[in-house]
């Protein structure tokens, strides 16, 4: 039965992406050779292991039982506790923490592999990790050495883990409302008062104490965003020998009943004259924050991709196995696998995992290369709202799938299936929801540089269409001739945009204009691996499949390009 | 708090769609004269109060609290007994039977309206009804009078309830490898074995007794599902004065833990030589199950409907009390209902709504007229798998957007937007997956008839066009132009599939090719709302909010049929 099927690290993909699917060594060139792609797919492929042994045994218990509040502190199921201690000794929190903050400092493109395979073995306990990650890297860019001594330190070697606190009752989406105080005490601290909802491993039992990263507002300060400031309030006060102290006053007022990622607490966090120490300028928490969110957008898109790959390989895993439909030669019937629709389902959600998985590597990559080079950033930086909102939202697709596959057995919780569909409903909506992203996307990546990062974008995919042509392979061309149609709507959709300039027409197609481009952006991911593996003097054992998943990608996932462009073009519809 | 949305029954569209939509009074066109759209409202409003009044509030505790399986019986919560009791004193039951059963034998329009108001209100509680009007059909169809007697009056009367009992662990959408047994008493009753699964109100304490309908093989039956039988096997068998005998051998073994539908009962039933009674000709099984199977399925589209409202009202409801976002003239923010990206979420589902609400009385219309026309038949019953297989995976959609206008609410079950997407999950598979839809689509009502059938539908749509244009109005004639393009569009994936005749091309393909049908098809309901609206004299209140959702789904849910029918012509790739 599926409920025990194995969580799989996707190595094989990843040593195709590092080594030849972007044409080159990414992981060599982005570091001046100081690591390589063969240095890379050893990292993923113990991290793989380490996934696959400790964290994916534990999903399913977690959702069970998932986090409990007793007594105002939040408790782990079984193995939760265990399992954290584990990650820190084998290294990997510090892994991708950067070097100026006392971390390995990882390539991001290698921080791609590690944080899907901690979200595809484990969405909920992944959060832990990436959260702190977030944490690491808002301290690093702005705390004073005294904070990154006491805080940063603990929460790179993983003693500590970290959260974000952002939300309250009266402000999600919209910072500008946060009305948490920070008042400032003669002793230089500031007193923390206010309630922060929605905030993930905000308490727990894994690790000794946690550092909460709090935007609040000090007295006299402007209205809006602009005048919150950032602050670290430590769970548990810290003493002047950085032993552990007594209880900060934040307490864990209840933890949220949801849908999903029932092992990963959200909490609501109650701030009373709570001690907190600002970090970085006064009224200049946004910009600290941005850095946080950044990199937890970026890292959405690893979650949707894990999340999406576990999915399919319970759905691939139990069609293998599930006989039905007489036949002839075969009395007992033919796995489901092999019927037509169930076939072309699993087609479906292998072409979008690569694709989203591909698109992450190369985020990732583009980031490294932005860090040697300024040139590249805007082009990163146009892609984390494409990464984040495109990748979670095609996980609620590709999770629906996964149950589709199961039929009436993926309604049935043992099987696992509808865990995925339940927890992936929350990637489009924390880190920014969908509608944040394309709002960022066409307002500061977009309209803002009147399209000529997006246009570098469609001329890059032009290339990739050419050398398609060039290899002259029926499946390449026919690829091609795709590609070349949708990047044609994709510009006029563009030119729609840009007609509209900012305001209501462009917003209420925004978020179309964002699946437009992630989908397009997907089928050029796949296009690049069929270009590699026509590269190929002997064909590798994966090949036919990367042909496959790209001829699919581009008649059923690309194809919508076309709708979307439509849409984009008839602006708002009041 | 939007945990507290009441249910709104939609008696407006409904007055709309049985008056003018259709560019007449169906339901006296359909009936003759003998009942007109004005009864119809009045059914349609007694049905949405009591809806409102009686299930609506039993919705959130179902779904908290779920059925129970204690001691081999199975419990409903608090006052579903007493809401089943009020539904059979008010007549619903008996209201939509067929007057050959003794049922008022209300119109299928009429039904449409009446199915998705019990499901809107309370999905879980309308599958007992659903199922009970499925085994009154299968029973009028093919029951020897005693049966008739003994068991039909019963359900027609509501006073017991009644199941299918297909499904068996290695029989799933394959019926034909069911293996339980029939075997032939020497008193005329058969002796039948084996486990079922996936019984929806296998068992329950809302009625005294339960009729289930069980397809099993006899002894030297033919392989497959030719050699099927159907039989009446009651829970508790009937004594000759029809008093309530002693409980007949059959077993509630377990209930699914599911991911939606608590409190609709999922039994696992054992039956251990238990009496049944055979339902028709031996071996005619299939014949008399698909009679349950057409009305369950087109009952599913009302049910996907209804699920689908009840989001759309949650969300619209917390849109408009949600204040973000503050600007100069309103320092409290608007409420997000304003922001043009959710303004675009709650305009897609309520378009949506409309389509699948509207589509739904087409084919209830077309039943109707089928009754006295057999020429109409065909267009009936083409429709069936395409409202049941497009409605349902709309609610997917539907449903999940009512999550995302929430933001993190949505992921908190205390909303109840979490509850309609756990709920709606299950409608694209039971009573036959999409697959199963798509395959009875392309098999038995495309290519059989060489797309004379569907080819009518197109011609139909084409004078909607013209009936567009017409009107001169600028909305009508843009929503013409997109209308027009997207028949063309169907037009050439209906060729593609015609030349691909039966076989893996066609089937690989079918599911998009169901979509695409089903896509237009609620364009062409918004398109025959526009032609009525533009009739009025006068403007109706509704009207401008009618054109704007037209508009909406042409630029945004109808241009998908582009993308569908690239998809369509690419035939299978594996």
């Amino acid at each position: 039965m599926s409920a025990a099927t194995p969580y799989v690290p996707p190595i094989a993909d990843y040593a195709f992406l590092y080594r030849e699917a972007f044409g080159r060594d990414i992981v060599a060139a982005a570091s001046g050779g100081a690591i390589t792609a063969d240095d890379a797919v050893e990292i993923i492929a113990g991290a793989g292991e380490f996934a696959a042994e400790v964290l994916a045994p534990l999903d399913r218990a977690g959702d069970r039982i998932g986090a409990r509040l007793e007594n105002g502190e939040v408790h782990l199921p079984d193995g939760f506790a265990e399992a954290y201690q584990a990650l820190v000794e084998a290294g990997w929190v510090s892994a991708t923490a950067p070097e100026s903050a006392g971390g390995d400092g990882l390539p991001e493109s290698i921080g791609a592999g590690l944080g899907e395979i901690w979200n595809g073995a484990n969405m909920a306990f992944a959060l832990c990790w990436m959260l702190s990650a977030g944490a690491i890297h808002a301290l690093d860019a702005a705390a004073s050495d005294e904070l990154r001594e006491t805080y940063l330190t603990k929460l790179v070697s993983g003693e500590w883990t970290g959260t974000m606190n952002l939300t309250e009752p009266e402000a999600g989406s919209d910072l500008g409302a946060i009305r948490t105080t920070a008042t400032p005490r003669e002793d230089g601290t500031y007193s923390i008062s206010g309630q922060k909802i929605f905030i993930t491993w905000g308490d727990h039992d894994v690790a000794s104490n946690i550092v909460h990263l709090v935007l609040a507002r000090t007295p006299g300060a402007p209205d809006g965003a602009k005048g919150l400031s950032l602050f670290v309030a430590p769970r548990t006060l810290v003493n002047a020998d950085g032993s552990l102290g007594e209880r900060n006053r934040v307490e864990t007022v209840a933890i949220e009943h949801k849908i999903g990622i029932h092992a990963s607490p959200t909490c609501v966090l109650s701030y009373e004259d709570a001690t907190g120490y600002l970090v970085g300028e006064l009224h200049g928490g946004l910009a600290g924050m941005f850095v946080m969110m950044n990199s937890a957008r970026v890292g959405m898109g690893h979650q949707a991709t894990g999340i999406s790959d576990r999915a399919y390989q319970g759905a691939a895993d139990y069609a293998a196995g599930r006989l039905q439909g007489s036949v002839q030669d075969r009395p007992a019937g033919a796995p489901i696998a092999e019927h037509p629709d169930v076939r072309r389902i699993l087609r479906s959600m292998s072409s979008q995992v690569f694709a989203m998985r591909a698109l992450a590597v190369h985020v990732g990559d583009l980031f490294d290369r932005a860090a040697g080079d300024e040139a590249v950033l805007p082009m990163a930086e146009l892609f984390v709202p494409i990464l984040k909102g495109w990748t979670s939202e095609e996980a609620l697709r590709v999770t629906s799938d996964g149950i589709q596959v199961y039929g009436g057995m993926g309604f049935v919780e043992e099987t696992g299936a509808a865990q995925h569909y339940r927890d992936a409903r929350i990637i489009p909506i924390y880190e920014g929801t969908t509608a944040i992203q394309s709002n960022d996307l066409i307002g500061r990546k977009v309209l803002r540089d009147g399209g000529s990062t997006v246009g570098a974008l469609f001329a890059q995919i032009d290339e990739t269409t050419a050398a398609l042509r060039a290899t002259e392979g029926a499946v390449a061309v026919r690829i091609a001739d795709r590609l070349a149609r949708t990047v044609d709507a994709a510009r006029r959709a563009t030119d729609a945009l840009l007609a509209f300039g900012p305001g209501r027409d462009a917003s209420a197609v925004s978020v179309p204009y964002l699946m437009l481009l992630g989908t397009l952006s997907g089928g050029w991911m796949h296009a690049l691996a069929v270009v590699a593996v026509a590269a190929h003097a002997e064909p590798a054992e994966a090949d036919a499949a990367r042909l496959t998943d790209a001829d699919f990608y581009s008649a059923h996932h690309l194809a919508r390009v076309h709708a979307l462009a439509e849409t984009v073009a008839a602006g708002e519809i009041a």
